[in-house]
């Protein structure tokens, strides 16, 4: 249809029709679009104060420095409990451990004798994800049940490849535990730690070497990532370390100014960087949300083995900020908003945020705790968390809320800060003010108090505690 | 001379020939090249953690982070002393303020009715930079002497804008200062502080509105750049604040989480984002050094009121890393290789590295403590300095030789940390890898207290103690 004119009405009514089209047929694009995967990658009694970007003078981060500087360093972040077992059912069931039977006051975590392992009716992250047509892949560190029932493959995972419980279990020598603290550790070897190395539910070394795990489990990452990329992922990479005995490969060993702790937490921060490498060269970096964080504080007794809470108070086994406060770092390059988040978030979060990122359904047939932190994450918004409840076992010895956290009970943990102490009254810190929570301002704030009180109430009577699966042992 | 040949041998000597003189004119103008500007932004009593790259949670710190990821991020460094007047005078002069008279067991510091100051005969960095044909301004607080001779513009500077002391001096009412660091703070009035306000050796303002003092330091800063770009500068930017009492003006009180401690540290980093944005824009940025850092560490009697010293045992007043390691970063973009430098420095060191730079003559007719730290900023190489001699007053307390600290006397500060207590023998510790110094080896390595002990010796030997110009009130 000839007009003589160039551009005719009737063009434009066609231009403008053919554009529309263009812009529907981009937008349904965009909602069919992949959804993100995801990379978490688990520290081992990492302190709060042991990266770079979170003011350790000599452990050298590099890696992790730009992952913060170019992602979002989040500094109120909790694991879900001060030790290992718990805080890992936390992160991968978004649910209170004591809800789940995977807290307990008997036995604080699981031992290679333990008879149990994560209820079979527990929902984990990557059962979430595979529904929705993810690839899902746990390195490292399970403790969640080592019977072939309680293993990675058994909870949503596709592959496993990882010690399955504490890399200072199993010990040949008694003796070797109780001087592992004393300097100089030339003593401890490998070997006098007869864990298992299992690929899905086949042990394939033992006594696992781990002079080179750390290594190696960042190059299983990265070798699971590039064969799986097709698809969406998730891989779940909880290192052993810097739990003792500590180990590092000959690249790393005796390089760190901070001693053997630093070599391990440098060889660490070098498979962050290779995995974000990975990310990158394979053009997944823009859809890969990663996030790096620890299972609990630093494991204060073994001195200099052991990390730094930083300016926080107190380490692992306590429900001091220095237990259960993690150094944690979200990235996602032209994704998340790079910048310091000083709102609240925790692991117990990751399972509703991942779900809701993917796709997948969120179970309303039991109590889930976390929340959507994808607003903070994009959008620049609060978080929507604003409780933190700091469990001991099975007992409830503190509350946040938002600036604000109750003691009820305070402890000590491994013969440190002190005996089991009730508190009539709560003490109360302003952690935002007052992060080491040295200054008690309880007779200031009888109302925080009293609205602590209430939200502790209406918790505890909602609560269905889980069965103890940690107390049984053969 | 036509010869056939497209590049003869007679043309290629002259294409040689044109290439080295073109080489050397090319060097010519290198050697002739503008030296740098250096700014040194100094704040009071910050502490060691109390930045967000140094691993405060809640105090946000954009720019001073942005500038440590940029440039260098030095975590052991110190201060001249952990004291106000000691320090400076440390920093200004390039020598241990033992040497000046600077340093007392009398006083600890200046105060308002002081007789002396820093004796005319000693050097300052602006007195070096004075002499090569460098602009030099002093802005904020000096605390060096305040009557007309110790004054800024009679010790090298050609402009002074500032409070001559601390801004708690003069105070009005004896009750505000005791009542200090109880909270609330709304009685905390300016003009409880009768401290004046000095252009060059005028004062132009009493009582000093401190509301608004942080910005109005910057802003001199900043049109001081402007106004004198044109010839190398060397502008001293030494806020009187987070020194107590706490003042912000209204575009940061109330804003921080981290209370009014940190609205003030944030208004600083802001003034450190104006002023890098100034070089930026004004094309000075490449040839511009800029250093940020204290003076001493936190005050840490006054609870919220004061910082924290991080994961570093004590504070202000102290001998302990707290007192005296300061958070630190030096900036110049293409210029300083960017990344973390844990080998030692000073604000002593400032005076020789400055000097060498700007092509002055280091003084040989009296001792320096300082060392050049160019090939650290500038070429990736170790820094010169090994040692640290901590001082309290005139008494040398302990020293640091390389990763150890040997404590000869140990003492608290402001009713804090303990009384004095002389070690027979030192105790040790491994700073890189016991940054907390918590964990003594003296009996693990008598080879290196015997070391330190020699280094004391000689270091005691040749020292030549100035006359106390503290002591001396009116």
């Amino acid at each position: 249809m000839k007009t003589g004119r160039p551009f005719s009405t009737i063009n434009k009514s066609l231009f403008l029709f053919v554009f529309f089209i263009g812009m529907f047929l981009v937008k349904a694009q965009n909602n069919g679009e992949r959804p993100p995967n995801f990379v978490i990658i688990f520290a081992d009694d990492l302190g709060y104060g042991d990266l770079g970007v979170f003011g350790h003078p000599t452990i050298k981060t590099p890696n992790l420095d730009r992952m913060a500087f170019e992602g979002q360093k989040w500094t109120n972040f909790y694991a879900g409990a001060s030790v290992c077992t718990p805080s890992r059912a936390a992160l991968l069931t978004g649910r209170l451990p004591v809800r789940s039977g995977m807290a307990s006051n008997k036995q604080r975590v699981l031992f290679p004798d333990s008879k149990n392992g994560l209820p079979s009716e527990e929902i984990t992250i990557a059962e979430q994800l595979k529904e929705v047509g993810y690839r899902t892949a746990c390195i490292g560190k399970w403790h969640l049940g080592h019977k072939e029932q309680f293993l990675p493959t058994n909870n949503g995972f596709d592959y496993y490849f990882g010690i399955p419980y504490s890399n200072d279990m199993d010990k040949l020598s008694g003796k070797v535990y109780s001087d592992y603290w004393k300097r100089p550790n030339d003593s401890i070897k490998t070997e006098h730690f007869n864990v298992p190395l299992l690929r899905n539910t086949e042990i394939i070394e033992r006594p696992a070497n781990q002079n080179n795990i750390t290594k190696r489990y960042s190059e299983e990452a990265i070798a699971y990532i590039k064969q799986n990329k097709d698809k969406p992922f998730l891989v779940y990479l909880a290192h052993n370390l810097p739990h003792i005995p500590l180990f590092a490969s000959k690249d790393f060993l005796g390089k760190s100014a901070r001693g053997l702790y630093g070599d391990v937490v440098e060889e660490i921060d070098d498979g962050v960087g290779k995995i974000m490498a990975t990310l990158k060269e394979e053009g997944l970096a823009e859809n890969t949300i990663v996030i790096f964080t620890s299972d609990n504080g630093p494991w204060l007794p073994f001195e200099n083995n052991g990390g730094s809470a930083g300016l926080l108070r107190a380490g692992k086994g306590t429900t001091w900020e220095g237990g259960m406060r993690e150094p944690t770092i979200f990235w996602s390059p032209e994704k998340i908003r790079p910048g310091v988040v000083s709102d609240l978030g925790s692991t117990i979060d990751l399972f509703t945020t991942f779900s809701k990122l993917a796709g997948a359904t969120i179970p309303d047939d039991r109590s889930i705790d976390g929340v959507d932190l994808s607003g903070v994450l994009f959008e620049g918004k609060h978080s929507p968390r604003d409780t933190m409840f700091y469990y001991r076992g099975t007992e409830l010895y503190a509350v946040r809320l938002g600036d604000y956290k109750a003691h009820f009970i305070t402890e000590g943990a491994y013969g440190q800060f002190g005996e089991r102490e009730e508190h009539k009254t709560p003490i109360l810190y302003n952690l935002n003010q007052d992060p080491s929570e040295k200054f008690d301002i309880a007779k200031d704030h009888p109302e925080i108090i009293e609205r602590i009180d209430s939200l502790v109430k209406e918790h505890q009577s909602k609560l269905i505690r889980g069965k103890d699966m940690l107390a049984e042992r053969e």
